[in-house]
C-alpha cells in the first residue's frame, strides 16, 4: 500500500501556491498557479489549484496517479463560511483522498504557529488579520479597502492623495509630502481626480514608500499618517491578544516596516512565523488524513 | 430688431436644467434634460442642454429661431479649466449670439449671491465648496467620494460601515448604530463585503438618516461621526471666510441638517441662497451679453 502524501495550497487573489509533502512533512515538490479567489469562480479556482498541483508533482516526479491516496488542504481566498467549504470540496475535478478548506489567512496563521494556537497580522496593501484558539479560527478586519483593511500601504495611500487635496485647498498642512504627492499625481485636483477615477488598492499602495520616506526625513504630515496606520494596526494586535493569541506573527510588506512607529511593547508579543502558508495547508491536509 | 433673450444653464452629473429669461431678468420658460457632465462627452452633454432649451423655449411659445439672438450661461459639471471652456463654446450645434460656461459650482454660487461676491457650501451625497471673489472663482474640496467630498453624506454612511466593522470585530464600540448598521448590510462581514464591492456614494449616503436618527436619540458614535461631518464643513466654511467671502450660503440636502452640530457663530456668516443655480446661468448669460 502507498504511504498517502499531502498537498498544501494557499491560493489567493493573484496567484496560488502548491506544496507536496510527505508524512513526515519532507517537501517532495512545490508549483504555482493563477489567482485562486473562490469570487473569482469555483472552476477558475480549481484550474489555478491544479496547475500548481501538477507543477509540485513535476518536480516531485509524480503523475496524478498518486492524488487517489493525497490529502489535500486548502487555503483559499474568498472563502467566508462552511457552505463555501462545502462547495470547493464537492467540485474537485480529480479525486484525493480526502479535503480540507478553509480561508487562506487561516492556513497562513496554521503555519505560522506550526499547528498551536496564535494570531497573525498581514499588512501589505491590505490589511487582515486572524487568531486561531483551541483550534478554532476567527478573521478580524480585513474586509476591503473601502470600509476596513485599517494599517495598510493602500489605506496609508488614500489617506496621502486627501491630505494633499486638502493642503492644496489650504485646509490643512501643505508639506513636502503633500506637495509630492500633489506632483505625483499630476500637479492639480483635476489630475488627482482623474488619477483617483480608475485606481484600485494596490496604486494607492505604490504611494506608501513616498509617505515613509518623507515620514523619516521628519515631514510633521507624514509622520502623523504612518502613525495612523501604525496604531491601527497595534489596535489588532490588542484585539488579538484579548481574544487570547499566545503568540502574534506581523507578516506581510508593510507591517514590520511599521513596527518602528509602534509602542516598545508590541516587540514583546510578537513572533517570527514558523511556516508560511503552505505549511499551514500541509497541516490542513493532514487534519484530512486524521492527523 | 429683435431684443436679446438669455439662456441659463445647470448641468449635473443626473440631470440638466434650462431656464430662458428676457433683458429684465423675468422668466419666460424653463425645461429639463438629461445628465450633462461634460465627462460623459461633449455630444451627450450638448444633448441634454438643447433637450432642457427645447423645452423651455416650448413653454416659452418660442421656437429655434430666436436663438441666434439668445445669450446661454452654462453651469456644467466636469468643467475643470479654459480649454474645457473653449471645447464646450466650440461645439455648440446651433448658433447662439454668445456663450459663456464654468463648472456648475461657479454658476451656483453666482445664482446664491444675486452675482456678487460670496461662497458656497453644498453638502448632500457629496460635498463642495465655491467661492466668488472679485468675480473669480475658486473650488474647494468636492473632489470626490473616494479622497475628498469631506462632509457629506456619503462620507458618513461609509464611517458608519467602517464604524460597524469594528464594533463587529471588537475594535471599537458597538452600538445600536452599528448594530442598526450591520443588520441593514446583511448581518455579518461577508454581507458587509458583498454590499460594498457595487456601492457607490449615494449608496452610502442612504445610511445617513440612520446615522442622524442615532445622533438624536444619543449613540455616542452616531453624535461623533455626524460631529465629525459637521466639523468638516466648519473646516470649509473657516477657509471660505480666509478666502474673502463676505457671506457663505449652506446648501444640499445635508448641510443645513448638520448646522445644529456646528458651532453658534457659524449661523451668523450664513445667507440664504438669493436665486438657484439656473438664475446664475442667467446671469453668466447676461454676461456674455456685455451686461
Amino acid at each position: 500500500m502507498t504511504s498517502p502524501l499531502f498537498l498544501g495550497i494557499d491560493g489567493g487573489g493573484t496567484r496560488c501556491r502548491a506544496r507536496l509533502a510527505d508524512a513526515g512533512g519532507r517537501t517532495l515538490g512545490e508549483g504555482v498557479g493563477g489567482a485562486a479567489n473562490i469570487r473569482l469562480g469555483l472552476d477558475v479556482a480549481w484550474n489555478a489549484i491544479m496547475e500548481a498541483v501538477d507543477a509540485a508533482l513535476a518536480q516531485a516526479g509524480l503523475g496524478r496517479e498518486v492524488l487517489s491516496t493525497t490529502y489535500i488542504g486548502l487555503g483559499l481566498a474568498g472563502i467566508t463560511n462552511e457552505a463555501d467549504q462545502k462547495r470547493v470540496a464537492g467540485s474537485a475535478p480529480v479525486t484525493f483522498a480526502g479535503i480540507l478548506s478553509d480561508t487562506d489567512a487561516y492556513t497562513a496563521c496554521l503555519g505560522a504557529h506550526a499547528g498551536a494556537d496564535g494570531g497573525i497580522l498581514i499588512s501589505g496593501t491590505g490589511s487582515a488579520a486572524q487568531i486561531i484558539v483551541n483550534g478554532v479560527g476567527r478573521g478580524i478586519g480585513g474586509w476591503g479597502f473601502e470600509v476596513s483593511d485599517l494599517g495598510s500601504g493602500a489605506s496609508m495611500g488614500r489617506d496621502a492623495v486627501r491630505a494633499a487635496l486638502l493642503g492644496h485647498d489650504g485646509m490643512g498642512p501643505h508639506t513636502d509630502l503633500t506637495r509630492a504627492v500633489m506632483a505625483a499625481l499630476g500637479g492639480d485636483p483635476p489630475s488627482v481626480v482623474a488619477w483617483v477615477g480608475p485606481a484600485r488598492p494596490g496604486d494607492y499602495g505604490t504611494l506608501a514608500p513616498l509617505v515613509l520616506d518623507h515620514a523619516r526625513k521628519g515631514d510633521v504630515l507624514a509622520e502623523r499618517l504612518v502613525r495612523e496606520q501604525a496604531d491601527h494596526l497595534v489596535m489588532h494586535i490588542r484585539r488579538l491578544l484579548e481574544l487570547g493569541a499566545p503568540a502574534i506573527c506581523l507578516m506581510g510588506g508593510l507591517g514590520p516596516v511599521l513596527l518602528d512607529w509602534m509602542p516598545p511593547w508590541v516587540r514583546g508579543v510578537l513572533t517570527a512565523p514558523k511556516g508560511d502558508a503552505m505549511a499551514g495547508g500541509v497541516l490542513l491536509a493532514m487534519r484530512a488524513g486524521g492527523a
